[in-house]
């Protein structure tokens, strides 16, 4: 009845990436669940996860543009600048977006829109790779 | 154990409304549940879900004229303009208040505060109709 | 199965608090799932739960920066000012953040990132003692 795996996704570059495939395929890779929920779970603080527009990849990259106007770096009342000036607007990007996700399944498969997609927000200029807990619950 | 169905919202005008009373008349329209989770999860890019006061409704039209603030139309950096000046802040606003509640059941009906009200955050000025998919789970 | 508890945090000042140690312990207080989920809900609309870095308590104190830069009191688009200058940017801040978290379970505790803990965000000057529903479900 429950399953739960993890994943690890490569290292990206700054930026929204969509990465609807790489969660269907860890969804394909447990056994087929006709009605449920697939959490899914970002194990960082400094990534994110949402659901966006998973057609024009402009969206993506005004995302990045916007995220960045509203949460600069460099602001003269960060005290946790050590860690590199992309990092303090990681965790608060992180916290904003959410780093976790709940999917409706269907018939096997996500019961999203259909131009619904997944995104990791990638937030750090060099975050690596990015653990991921999927777990899965439903009736067969 | 596990239903699922699927409502469609009329058309709203642009910003906040109280929706509350759609999402319990879908939960009474399914078998009871006496402890369990209600996920509820709006199958669009361009508005959000989100609890709030239920009461005051300038609570509503602060929050729009707020999000009008933060997340302004026709920045110099969006790419994403072919589909209306409404349209990439639109995404933006899904993505920082989230597309999906994951709401706790008690005795059959929503376990929430007594000021927490169900909010359908309508980021276009013609959205249109909107589908939410509900999956109820838990004990009888 | 299905266990559901409510458990009240002490009124904390304004700011970010670390309460994971008070969420583990809610959840050793029911009986053990090995594989699940804990679905932990504020009962609140002027208070947020988010995932954020547990170690340095610097990230706690420029997220409380960060929001109150991002979400500033006494904006003159703001209606709903009755209730003090605190109020309405409270009710932003928490849907921004997001009042609730599905915590993926495994081995009977919280299977999160070793940097992950859970934070309450009280955002009113005196928001007094908050409620939240615990709600978890899984395999024994």
């Amino acid at each position: 009845m429950w399953q739960q795996i993890e994943i690890q996704l490569p290292a990206m570059k700054r930026g929204f990436h969509l990465i609807s495939e790489q969660i269907e395929d860890a969804l394909r890779s447990m056994s087929p669940v006709s009605i449920g929920l697939l959490h899914v779970q970002l194990l960082h603080t400094s990534a994110s996860l949402t659901l966006n527009e998973n057609a024009d990849p402009s969206v993506r990259r005004d995302m990045e543009r916007h995220f960045n106007q509203m949460v600069p770096e460099n602001q003269p009342y960060y005290e946790h600048i050590y860690e590199g000036s992309d990092d303090m607007p990681a965790h608060i990007k992180a916290s904003l977006l959410g780093s976790s996700l709940t999917l409706p399944i269907k018939n096997s498969g996500l019961h999203l829109g259909v131009w619904q997609g997944v995104y990791l927000g990638e937030h750090r200029d060099h975050g690596g790779g990015r653990r991921i807990v999927l777990t899965l619950q439903g009736d067969k």
